[in-house]
């Protein structure tokens, strides 16, 4: 059973379709930023991270006080909960799976709300009657890990405003943004400044194709809860190539733009060759594509070479759902060729078992 | 204030004394590891870090299930203290301050046990009487960071037999005992298998040089306490570069025993010129060492270019008490002009008022 996707240490030698990682790779700017960080590994990190925040805050158009970094964003979940220690938290199922692993360690009681498969995962106002001020926290992926639905902008800005005014910590995960058409031009960072309780999570991981680095951050406006996260985790989480690589990332809005381009086309070509075969699949807005089948595609396609996500572990999902990584041209119809020849090998076995 | 040693990036350009890191840097073998390291951060880390446990079990004459790695060891400070939540801790003053912050994010009752200066700060068999079974975890650090005293091995081997007897989990915190001379002949590893409650950490970070990149880990025979950590933490904690740091690290038996022998000589002139010079010292067995003085050294140093550490933070210390790293014998003359300067501008100060 996969934990989560990107296990290629279990799975040597097939092509990674599992994890959702930009298929440009780095960028040269970012790789020379970390050989380059290798000279300085002989002192301990900056426990503040001060030219890393500097360098987010301009970015997310803040101050630095209002940036938090992390061990890759990941790690934010977690100094987040053991921080605040939630007692009672709403999360959405399916949705990425180290919230509730998170909220775990420190006992929270969580509520499920169900996004259902007939609204193709979508986020719904059904949400917004689940706000009860009873709640400590919630957690919201948008795009969302691994049905790619991205939360409706009008829905999501009066989920921001309940959460202000019942005082529910409001954990927004936007680590896939980047990677969506709307993402330049979402702004909210914006309303971190009116929204204290509006935490924002990114990382550098996805678009910049480093998750071996380890590199994310937050946004948001309440520095008491900055403070508090600062002091629920060692000083140094955040390595020395880390923090260089974050800096480097931010100095490149090239590759960005062109992976967006290139993954909203690749996107739409893979969605086309679905429909072609009749693979059910949920339209996505990022890197990624879940779709579900009959047929056991996760061990089929390990035959074919090809690592993809079995998705059966996601609360809410089960047995016949798969998540696949949007990746370059080349790839996808590798790929898109190894589904053709499992779908023909499947039609031939249930013809010859009509027949017999 | 100063939080931690090491802190460069808020004292550019002086020579740093204030971190205990190896003065010959961290060897040819890592630094080959880590750039070849980065053809390969577009993968996320093995979560379960198979490759480098194996590694580290080797070494520990154990199985890679006794085995955890960490962001650092630092990092498994705090995940311990998260998996187990212990209601009542006992702590040594002085000690590494982390273990106090990491007892905090549980709200951790905690005892303090003091060495006492006119002990020289050794731990003694009063510490046995401390040993009571209300006690769920205890922190010994050994050799000791500010102070560099070791655990003397029967007093140790008593309390471990004690926590054993007690259910007290006991973390033996040994990150610098590579330096000690008595190092290589000490295996406490081999106390792991009939003491499940003995957890000893261990770092790459200060023999190879590497704070920067975070590498440590832990050895420990209760594989459910290891599992228990492994699930209050994200999956990815410990980086690509920090994994293969780790296994060349292991791989290089030649830089630790001329550091060992490079340490014993400078720690002697150290202290050799510190008595001549009338400095109060404490015979240290690790490469730093704790003295104190009158003069404020903290900021006589830093105009004289070099940053030491100013323990004053350290619970049980207070105002008067530094450490410094030993460092090649260049460096270490350096220092040693500037305290013989600093002293001297201090007797001519004192004359000069004696005489007005």
């Amino acid at each position: 059973m996969q934990e989560h996707g990107g296990d290629i240490y279990s799975n040597e030698g097939l092509v990674d379709f599992s994890a959702n990682i930009n298929p440009l790779g780095p960028g040269e700017k970012v790789m020379k930023a970390l050989k380059k960080s290798l000279e300085n590994v002989t002192a301990y990190p900056d426990p503040k991270c001060r030219a890393l925040r500097e360098a987010v805050a301009k970015r997310e158009a803040t101050v630095p006080e209002h940036i938090i970094c992390g061990n890759g964003a990941a790690d934010l979940i977690y100094t987040m909960v053991l921080a605040e220690k939630p007692k009672r938290a709403l999360l959405c199922t399916p949705s990425f799976s180290e919230y509730e692993k998170a909220l775990r360690t420190v006992d929270c009681q969580i509520r499920f709300h169900e996004r259902k498969e007939e609204e193709g995962f979508a986020l719904t106002r059904r949400y917004l009657d689940e706000l009860t001020e009873d709640l400590d926290m919630i957690f919201l992926c948008s795009p969302d890990n691994p049905t790619g639905q991205c939360v409706e902008e009008s829905l999501l800005l009066e989920i921001v405003e309940t959460c202000e005014k019942k005082k529910i910590r409001l954990v927004l995960d936007e680590c896939f943004l980047d990677f969506t058409e709307d993402g330049p031009w979402t702004h909210h960072e914006l309303l971190i400044r009116e929204n204290r309780m509006l935490f924002l999570l990114r990382a550098f991981t996805k678009m910049f194709s480093i998750p071996g680095v380890r590199s994310g951050y937050g946004v948001c406006s309440d520095t008491g809860l900055l403070e508090r996260m600062q002091k629920s985790r060692q000083p140094w989480a955040v390595s020395v190539p880390a923090q260089a690589a974050g800096r480097a990332a931010l100095a490149d809005d090239l590759l960005p733009a062109v992976t967006r381009q290139l993954i909203a086309e690749e996107r739409c070509h893979i969605m086309g060759e679905f429909t072609r075969m009749g693979i059910r699949y949920y339209p996505a807005s990022a890197n990624y594509i879940l779709f579900y089948s009959e047929i056991d595609f996760y061990e089929e396609m390990k035959q074919e070479g090809f690592l993809i996500r079995d998705c059966r572990n996601y609360r809410g999902l089960g047995k016949g759902y798969y998540r696949i990584a949007v990746k370059g041209r080349e790839d996808n119809d590798k790929l898109l060729r190894a589904f053709g020849r499992i779908i023909e090998r499947r039609k031939e076995e249930t013809s010859w078992q009509s027949q017999s």
